[in-house]
């Protein structure tokens, strides 16, 4: 490049006056970037509070945290909200009382691995009141309480695991045998389900999983305590599983069982519908994100969302969109608070139980 | 760094060592390395030839299209399989025209996007035997039948958004309206269906799909060709979209609508075991994804496999992993040829059809 | 639940409420989604012309074919922009002739891969202006001259290959021999360096290439053509790959050669400043990514953008930011045309040369 | 499908024998998949504990805290390597003491987060003894002490920013006056540099590095006490960033200055060369995570590897590969202990540090 010596350093300055563009020295009403410092000990508390001052996911995290506690602390009476929104719309017998109804959903694999203690924990203890997941989020709950799941390796051989009738799900592993065994303990259950029908019993996804909660009689068992509680849990796609396998068979041997989904429908939008208040804690993505976000359409929106997923939004799947997304379609309310914490939910999701659920939650 | 000067020597000796590890100069049957030359000019053909040898996803596209060719001139009378395999599965009229039966699965957004017209081009033309997708991939369908989804942006203001009544999806939108139009075209045939089923009719997801495809008599619709050329279309959350929220509303206009799914893991099923030959074309991930792997499972495994979208393995997901975990779980079989294009579907899919289908189709 | 009668009703009224949200039912100055019709034939040309009413990633893939064919065709003239912007910058022999300065950026891996061939027809035919790319997105392409890379797989095991002597990158194999042809072929040309460098010579990166492309003498080389041509390369991390190995092995052979980045800085700023208009095609991220578009913040921003890559701006790198985080720093202007393309560029790269370069680019 | 009775009973007895492969019930050496007890009470150190067997990336990260605590309770005495491997390698004052040398590396983001507080107290304490970044990666931590970074939001607009004269990084923003300040604290120094040039000095990238670390005199800043504590830091594209910027500008006003990266390269690979055993914590991708693994090829692989990223291998990038792909060149041992936490490293390294050097480290 060849320049005359003027032109030259009009084009220097230039950048100059590029580079060195003024601005203020500070950002109003926005915190400092710090993290923590560890000279002051080993405090995991204080860790984790330095998260929202952290940056990137680390303070989407500690948004999450606050959005949850938030979820946890809300009632009716607090926010005097009662005449306006609330007042044709339920019986409420304390509306001092009337809690944010609580939706939390979560894919298969997270029941296969050990986030299903955590869910465990907030459905027996009556933390969360609605639960939307999949066919494999439901069946494998049973199946940990007849055998084991057992850790792996992302990269070991297909056809080696096959051979071995090893089952691998990412890096877990579930031995072929507890399928054998599911079989067993649930084709008496069908038996018995199919004679109720003939009497007048009309079978949904929620009911039978009701069912099923009730005769693993195990305290191990997620669905047995959202039976105990009367905990609500929608599965739209009940048959995409194991469930649909043993169902499958079930059709030959004993033939006629029938599972309805436009009452289960109408039960999990009505869960948001006549809901003073509602939040959303979604751990991945697919039916069961779309499920929980489309009822609370139902409602104008959730007041508070929760997304922890590992999706992005460039394919336009429902998966990896952002809230913003939700709130174009009303699934999310204009004014509510939201954040998508862009993980594998296995990383967070019990530092998120840890700093709302396990220290703010009262009955 | 203090040296002495002798150990300094054999230290880089020992690195020269590690840097110059002899091979072979050649890779015994491995392709060299080697992309498209555009001086010998603009022919799209070749440059889609040369993905094969092109590296990373572009060979990954080049073994999917061949993977498609082979599903497509597949026939039980040229592999000689028919005694071993077959004799005793099906009432083949004539063995030497069995095909391999082909599922393809897509999301809902999919049909949101123009990959709804190469799915019509599928369906229109027989080109695939056994359709699943999700609540959306459905109704979508129907609903630009009735009016239009637009071209926006990614990052256009959810609030904005919902007070036009413009939906999000990606950086496509569909105007609110036209689900207004969706409730007036399919409550009336939900209030003939009720009327059907107390004459005795038991409804599926698929029937029902089937009926829309009816109803909707309309040529530019995937499930009106679905219907006409009886290639069955399966959706186990059929409640979880529009025709949920549909569902919904009938369940108080005129209650007692019931969908059984049941009968649809029964079909859906016994569309992979009774088939001489499976193939899979599986675009994004969730349920749809591991509905048809599972179906596939019954048969101990598809014998074709092409995935194609954007999930990673590394959260534990059935929507991110590789074709290689389904070969674990018996969905793949073990000999089969699989692959994983990882890339957003509308990039990639037009390209594929145009390799396959279009050019080697023959009825 | 349990409802009276009247809440009921009011609640899903709100319900039918929040659903039917009227809108209008057209999005003025927005198109249609729709896809390409294979019924009309086998058009590759048409097919990638309806890219852009495909939506999701299909669309932004034939935005950047747009904004690259912006780049090709701007002229100074036309746009009439000489007065004002550009008077005092440089020493303009010809305004009319004045053209977008393209800036092309790659990161090693697409030398490895045939991209490079795509590349090597751009700077062999002038179609860029100035090259920016990793230290072994300049050796492989030497490399290649003296021996072959190779189709692998993903999965291929990394002990098994070390013991065989084959280096992994992604599913391509280099065997380990070609860079023992490498040093051969280098450290003499590193001795006459050293000599010209006691004679006065100050080595820079690009400089290095420059020569290297020169010593290579071969029409398959990428930089052989940058070299004739005489299009500067920029690789300010240059050690950081074989290049830095052989490098290190002869500082003890033939110890005192010294490379320059300061000069280098200097050279890409002012490629930059000094341009009537500037363009960027960036495929993949890292320090070439940030190093091109630091380069245009000193003419406070490019006129065009254009990345192709899979990073994500979830955790705050400069490798998955949008466009849009480059205008806040005035790395590209405010009110330039910019896209991303979410995507492994050797799927979309070949198309995007065809649509663009190889249509439209005039001499 | 129609079926003769007989066939379909093949079929479904077919299925059954896929559906029900049979195992072993357990899986030996393999641990059972149990994630944490929040009835146990609120204990961070268990649940973090927890996380080995919980699966997924959790697992993940519980096997990088082992790794690293590995690293840091190496002594050669204790491996009894002393004879084999090291002998003529160094001058080992007290073998007993000998320790693994620890390579960090993070990219520029990184010291713009509150993750800079980590790395201060490692570098601080002398728990690393070698850092690898990129350009930003020093000069924000410098820029840090003239001024403050805030926290803002992803989706906040560019052009917006752009004339607030705010950077966007993610969601955190610096305002452009602190680039204003960098100039002004660091033209001097370059001025002081260029004269100590002229009396034979050789700077290079790492002496730089050094210098300023002296300058800012600050205990906020990590690179005064890696000045203090002699911990070489390399950045081989340190003109990619501010410096760049202000090395330009310099070159005008005060031109000469030469930086050389060839005396870096020598130094960096002998940390690697040089040690007894070596461990990479690398942090982000791109050529600072190259850059480690290449000087470690140089001692044929480190012993002990962890990577913290969100890069995937498929577009077969550096940035995205597994430790395996390492492996095959040589920059991993065969029989290293390794692992990749798929993460945001936010998310993830405050806890990694604090289960790793914040207990465990001893001088």
């Amino acid at each position: 490049m060849s320049l005359n010596s003027n032109s030259g350093n009009i084009g220097i300055s230039a950048a100059e006056d590029a580079v060195f563009v003024k601005s203020a020295d500070t950002v109003p009403d926005s915190l400092e970037v710090k993290g923590y410092d560890f000279s002051s000990g080993l405090d995991y508390e204080k860790i984790l509070e330095s998260y929202l001052t952290t940056g990137f996911q680390a303070t989407s995290l500690a948004k999450a945290v606050s959005i949850v506690n938030k979820m946890i602390s809300w009632r009716l009476s607090k926010d005097l909200l009662f005449q306006e929104e609330n007042k044709n719309k339920m019986d409420l017998t304390d509306p001092s009382k009337e809690r944010c109804k609580i939706f939390l959903g979560y894919t298969s694999n997270m029941i296969s691995s050990g986030l299903r203690e955590n869910f465990l924990y907030l459905v027996k203890n009556k933390m969360v009141n609605v639960v939307v997941t999949t066919a494999g989020g439901i069946e494998e709950d049973f199946i940990k309480c007849l055998s084991k799941t057992y850790l792996g390796e992302f990269s070991l051989n297909g056809t080696d695991l096959r051979k071995k009738g090893l089952n691998r799900i990412g890096n877990l592993l579930v031995p072929n045998n507890n399928y054998c065994k599911f079989e067993d303990w649930i084709m008496p259950i069908f038996d018995q389900m199919l004679e109720e029908q003939k009497n007048g019993t009309v079978w949904t996804p929620s009911s039978l999983i009701k069912r099923l909660g009730k005769e693993i009689d195990n305290p191990e068992s997620v669905y047995y305590w959202a039976y105990k509680n009367d905990i609500p849990v929608y599965c739209p796609a009940l048959t995409d599983g194991s469930l649909g396998d043993m169902l499958y068979f079930h059709s030959y041997k004993n033939p006629g069982l029938i599972i309805d989904i436009v009452s289960d429908i109408r039960s999990v939008n009505n869960e948001a519908v006549f809901a003073s208040k509602t939040g959303m804690i979604i751990l991945g993505g697919g039916a069961m994100k779309h499920h929980i976000c489309n009822a609370n359409l139902m409602r104008n929106g959730a007041d508070f969302a929760v997304y922890i997923n590992t999706g992005q939004e460039f394919d336009g799947s429902d998966a990896g969109a952002r809230p913003d997304e939700a709130v174009s379609w009303g699934k999310i309310k204009m004014d509510a608070e939201s954040v998508k914490v862009y993980s594998d939910a296995t990383l967070v999701f019990p530092l998120l139980v840890a700093q709302t659920f396990c220290k703010n939650f009262e009955l």
